[in-house]
């Protein structure tokens, strides 16, 4: 029997062998979590509320910077090397797939192709199906599943420099930013944007042209600043397929948690997860509790009409909506 | 008195000063306008409100990508040629930057640099200042805002694959996404992520090499299918930088707008447009309302450190708070 169909064995298995099996440190049944996760499956949420209790205890490390800058390459180095210490990893690949067409891919899963076959590495592309703001949830969630299933770390791979980065930074304890020399061109737009991201910067394919001056400008630019929780961040030069300055990056994502635990800056960090949790999924909850009633009694396709054709602006619009709840108390 | 003098003597005027003088195209008005919606300057939505009906009749032109693709300079090059026909033209540089730091850097205005003096081209970065979402709210107001200034195309520049381009996807009449060749490695990964999120497909840095293998890549995978409101994405090839393909591509524009025009699906633009920026709107005041709710009566603090200590799961702590607005009615 192959993934697949175990996966699909547990369609039909009662919700509550999903709990059992994830905290037992079954992958199968962590990936059809997941997966109800991504398909907004009304269930699933029962299972994560029971899982709940169960989280909190892995590391978590992000790792974001723009397309084509060997982020997956470098992640499979990394699990490498946790591997030699039987530490057990979770991989997932946050895919900014378009909401308008729901497609998903896992071009991903190849480039980790060396850990595929690894029971100890659970990896997992995310992609969002629908609404703004859900593919943030559903990465958020998936990191309490791989938690919950016992992995000891979870990278989080983020693609490009948009909202989905700006979440991870926010629930991750480590977060890596990677960039190559060929972002030269654009450091000057890229390093006001996401400097103040990362707790660590690599600067991978570090062979490639104009590699040594890419690597000056950016110490030059980190040096200038730019700290989370006091944390001065640190620089290291990777050339990923050659496996070249991986160790280094490993250690010093060790000096950095040493100095989260060292400071007690990690409480800093659960809270400031945990505050995401809670609030993301308030804001989603509270939106389609607005807008189902809105729907149900039929304003929500008359209100939209109306501001298409400027006879109601939307700042009236929300303002009448909130004054219609200020109104039930 | 230069732009900046400009822009600070309005802290001085009363609002309805700005009102009139954006109506009556001026863009120092405009740019002090969306300074407020940055800052989230409440007497912003009273103005925002009084100008709303006079927008909706900018046409409005996404340019989304990864970084480094040359979308700035894209742009630039599509200015010129809406410029010798009159057109009035906006430009809003969506600028990824952290919301950790509040940053913001205007690094697009030097590859706009040739119109950066012309009257009839006004150009504008957009940073993100604080809270998840903020910056898609206010691209859509300042593009309401050049709207109202009288503008008659607006092109909106997004950087990187996440979110802001998903928005700007939602608001555009017409969507382009611009790659390089140097992408052919991940137009694997790119393909299915943002195939969909195009009208307009553009091939920029077309000399490089290996253009024109990732260019039939393309051509095939568009020919597969994926289109919005029944349009099928065109595709062009440019050289940006030397001005090469940039009239066949404003041509390309023009054509898409004629089918929309012509199809009557531009109605099914704007509905989607108003639906977009009034759901944005009502999603973030939703959260507002209820976490002001909550800070003054004490309980976020609590319900965090809860989550945080696994006392309580975060799924209870939403419904929670839901039910005691369903308990309102």
């Amino acid at each position: 029997m192959n993934k697949e169909e175990k996966i699909l064995q547990y369609l039909d298995l009662p919700f509550q062998h999903i709990h059992n099996d994830i905290l037992k440190g079954d992958p199968i049944a962590a990936a059809r979590l997941i997966s109800m996760v991504e398909d907004d499956d009304p269930t699933a949420v029962k299972i994560l509320q029971e899982l709940y209790p169960h989280t909190g205890k892995a590391y978590i490390i992000g790792v974001t910077g723009p397309p084509g800058t060997g982020k997956s390459t470098l992640i499979d180095g990394i699990i490498g090397y946790l591997r030699k210490e039987k530490k057990g990893i979770g991989v997932i690949a946050v895919d900014p797939s378009s909401p308008l067409s729901g497609g998903a891919i896992l071009g991903d899963r190849i480039r980790m192709s060396s850990h595929v076959e690894d029971e100890g590495v659970f990896i997992r592309s995310m992609a969002t199906r629908g609404n703004p703001g859900g593919l943030a949830n559903a990465t958020i969630e998936a990191i309490n599943i791989i938690d919950a299933l016992g992995k000891d770390v979870i990278l989080v791979e983020t693609v490009g420099v948009g909202q989905a980065e700006v979440d991870i930074v926010k629930i991750a304890h480590t977060s890596i930013v990677v960039l190559t020399p060929d972002m030269g061109d654009d450091l000057q737009m890229i390093k006001s944007g996401i400097m103040e991201m990362g707790d660590i910067f690599v600067l991978n394919k570090g062979d490639r042209d104009g590699a040594d001056r890419v690597f000056q400008d950016l110490r030059n630019v980190l040096a200038g600043g730019g700290n989370r929780n006091g944390w001065s961040p640190s620089l290291f030069k990777t050339e990923a397929c050659r496996g070249i300055g991986i160790q280094e990056l490993v250690e010093g994502v060790r000096l950095h948690r040493a100095y989260l635990e060292g400071s007690g800056n990690i409480g800093v960090v659960r809270k400031r997860r945990s505050e995401t949790e809670f609030v993301y999924l308030l804001r989603d909850a509270l939106l389609d509790f607005v807008l189902n009633d809105m729907i149900k009694i039929g304003t929500l396709t008359r209100i939209v009409d109306d501001i298409a054709e400027r006879k109601r602006d939307p700042y009236r619009a929300v303002r009448e909506v909130i004054a219609g709840l200020k109104k039930r108390s």
